[in-house]
């Protein structure tokens, strides 16, 4: 049993942190924080809770977060985030950010796109990018987890195998996502008031959301090479889920079955990443409320294409069910505990 | 005034054609048919018209059609509207045809795609496309006139000043769509229970559409060339409306405010095309029940790519708008007239 | 032709009132004010107006809005509109004003409801109250019309041939109402995220509605007592719409037909209300983007209750429609001239 | 741990029994059938299931579901379950069944209501209602349990405390509820498409709901004595959930506060009925995929109405989850395992 705090728990990956975390059998959860100073009620912010939870929401006080925590996670807005987890891995706590703040290597990166000086990078290099399926050996004795961001997961890992076997040209590679409002976070604004937003679909940040970076590392360390990408994520009109659909060149002398073949085989051991049949693709609804990536293909011998489909649940995967299948990892837990 | 006859008045675009037609200044509608035997009340289709409508369905019968129409729209589903339009345009009257089934010249290339054969060859010669920024002068004498697919519409009027300018290379064209769920029809699925779509999005048909032929077509055209595109449709939950994000690399020397330029010059004068300003992009809601279709650029000195989003109603200048449009210009009217 | 003002322009009823006057044949607008010292472009607030629409939006000036006025439409938030109104009423202008400031005649019931002072209690009795339904003969020559509410409006064309025809009891009324979230307007807050509102339905403001006594005042008109109604409005998961079901009980001696021929021949001329078959009734789709109320009725010979069922669209005849079928009331055009 | 089996595992309500049970401790599921002679696999129907869930779909086969269950759930249409039922209970096995078969101890009014004749009257008798806030004691024995509507879930649980402790007149209750489109099952229809709920909200089989005599029978077990219910159900463009919104006047002497005391006192010790402070009120989102009941109370001293405003998920308290609940009574488990 190991004791969690969750510091930012009443926005959307904070709820869903609680949610998870709290049927987890092999953990108790110790402290809830809010910068709050007047918390409401916890069943306010989260009303599916059981009955007798026995939870409650506090304001954030550092030294009693330390005392009574293992593991913290961090699910503060991008850029508030380094100050905290600095003092927490300093005291010795494991700290899982879910923020952006520590997923970028490059401070210089970070601060072109995020528009904020950062004020920790001799901790960057101790930061491990919490996608198990990359990193999971590192991620047993991280001290500091930066958990990815939610199209990163989908991005990532929807073009590994590609580019790990060379199956397709680096150059040319597009990535239409889409996703549900809540990925937008729970601030108020005229683009996710209910009626802009219902009947309607649209695309936004254009190739220049502050995801590519983050995807852009990882595509170098996968085919050893600087690789670019074309990306636009648009606004779905439902609450979570994202979808991302990656177009791709083959490389020469490369079958449809080859690439399944590389897909299955990366994949296969993997608890929460399910490879479709050749030509059969995932939807939302499929992975919503779980922890798993759904990924499909279609490649055919006569067509140049290759079109990689892949779905996850922006809150689950995309952010608070991958926080606590790091901390399964980091913990030495089965890594599917308490997740679906 | 003249008279107008809807055949197959009880489908979406059926249904969407009457209403815009209601309103129309010179029309006067003389029949709408069904394929029923036991014709519902009309207002039981579509309770939005108004009182005292004076309308009334009627099982489709030949002869009195032709006897009380100028003009004749075909709101059927795709392979049953060839041998109707034939007999119409037999008859002298103008036929202004919905489906697919005179939109490929090629008739092979048809029947691969609609898995029909092809009974009325002969006319598709005289078939004009009905795309009025592309077949305008050809549209004011056509007999019979093919009204395009509701993804063709919003993918070529996107693609067509890049290609006929030759500012992008021709090799590299992903078109990524998203269409409402009226696109598929009132036919009843699984795929359209409301219990399967809401909350959910997923990718259909994808790279074999049997709108890619009819696209293709036109790509050639413009370009002088044969094109290929890589296309994806997906389902989004939402009634009505198509948004396509179309990926390009810009040719060797051309610049954003070139391109920007080209797309402003091509349709300066065209009623329902609007053209964003760089970096702008439409949503599916600016153009939701009127008759645009919206574009928009992103271009960047540093950047080969180009990105063009365009976004249409499905039912309006998808289908009924644009047949409606079609009408307007082969009756000598304002083009706009009954048109928002 | 008449020159139109909109006071308030970019609201959800001011967006709508444009929308409607801009098609109106008889209506010239000449000016759409806000508030805002540095208002948008028109087209940002209501993208899908025609290319080349000629209009402007100004910051409020009331000269100009005299000077280039024949009618003036306020679509102001409640308790905003009753000073400027007085103003407009003075230089001779005819207002018609969407808010509820004139709605109670009785000021100290508004200011219990509303939470302010009524600075313009002189003007409350020359106010019409502008239900056509009800109040047309003095509507044609109003100087001041208060346009009802939305709720009300659904409320009160669903009571009126009942009460008046003292076809059920007076003590037992109850009105269970769902509206669409565009009735709260577009001020931005938690209860209308889309998080918050995608998949959700409740109950609101439970038997403390701001409009009961704006509908209990007219009750008593319609049945020559007081009379008191149950009232719980709701939050529908849509845009748009309002569905009031009403319980009632059957006076003594009267049967389902007499009820369905009080109802039938109280609207027979009206334009805007539909009465259904008995045992039919009317859904939110069937008048969305109309001015219509359609109106159905449950009552068997075996049994007391009475239940009716209206629907309205809340931004139409709940609110801008309404005002202008009060426009062309007042003006001596055709009632239903530029409206659906 | 018990073997269980879902006869009927591919509907609405079948999908939800097999999310749950997979993931109860105590419970190995054994069988899962449907009536399909060439099943799909079970990860088509539930894609949400963890991978390596071991489970199958089968064609129904009496015997071996006989063999292998301890307990099996009829998840199958009414009317389809009363033979079934009958011969699994004659061999022993203890049977669940959602459908409303055993739901009315009244044969002749189950055949009014369903159209068809009960064949299995001997068994009606040894049937308990499955509402364990009523019928607790005898489901601890019960054989056949004849699991609740949804509606009556909702309505029941909102009128129990009010009407055993006498604190309302029985002669004046109206009932407005209010229904996610998944109670409407998986049957393909006009009414469930999309397009036709999307947006919509409408009333359907007003005071005349086939739940109306199962509610009534409670009511009078609730009161002594017959009571009758205005009752009109809607359909919400949501996929789940259901609020019930009723309406009662209050008995001679009767405050708020002893209103609310009887309900806080009737649901003390109940896991799933949670009842909130006088004045607020619940929201479907607060219960959704959970098994709880949320209750919020209006009650004034100077007023006579009482509302009463029930929530629930309809597939869980309202059916696979209240199945559930009453196998665990049943099977001596703590009453909330495996239910959120």
């Amino acid at each position: 049993m190991i004791r969690v705090s969750v510091v930012g728990a009443t926005g959307y990956t904070g709820i869903e942190l609680v949610r998870i975390l709290q049927q987890h059998p092999n953990v108790k959860i110790t402290s809830l924080t809010t910068r709050s100073k007047d918390p409401k009620d916890i069943e306010e912010i989260i009303p599916t809770l059981p009955k007798n939870h026995g939870l409650t929401l506090e304001t954030f006080k550092l030294n009693k977060v330390v005392k009574e925590s293992d593991v913290v996670f961090l699910a503060l807005p991008h850029t508030q985030a380094m100050d905290l987890a600095y003092d927490l891995y300093k005291k010795g706590k494991t700290v899982i950010d879910l923020s952006a703040d520590f997923r970028i290597k490059d401070a210089q990166l970070y601060e072109i796109w995020y528009g904020k000086k950062h004020t920790k990078k001799l901790l960057l290099g101790d930061a491990v990018y919490g996608l198990p399926e990359v990193f999971r050996s590192k991620l047993k004795k991280a001290k500091l987890i930066a958990n990815p961001g939610c199209y990163p997961t989908s991005i990532l890992l929807g073009l590994k195998p590609a580019l790990e076997n060379k199956l397709v040209d680096f150059e040319s590679i597009v990535v239409d996502s889409k996703s549900g409002v809540s990925g937008a976070g729970k601030k108020l604004s005229e683009a996710t008031h209910f009626c802009t937003v219902d009947g309607d679909f649209k695309a936004y940040k254009v190739n220049q959301h502050q995801h590519m970076p983050e995807v852009e590392a990882l595509l170098k360390k996968f085919s050893g090479k600087k690789v670019s990408i074309a990306f636009v994520p648009h606004l779905l009109p439902i609450e979570r889920g994202i979808l991302s659909t990656i177009y791709l060149k083959k490389a020469k002398g490369v079958t449809p079955q080859k690439i399944l073949k590389a897909y299955k085989e990366a994949y296969k051991d993997e608890p929460f990443v399910r490879v479709k049949p050749l030509g059969t693709f995932p939807s939302i609804k499929d992975v919503v409320r779980t922890n798993f990536c759904d990924i499909g293909i279609w490649s055919s011998a006569r067509s140049k294409e290759v079109i990689v489909i892949s779905a996850i649940d922006n809150l689950v995967k995309g952010a608070s069910g991958q926080a606590v299948q790091n901390m399964n990892i980091r913990f030495g837990y089965d890594e599917t505990l308490g997740l679906v």
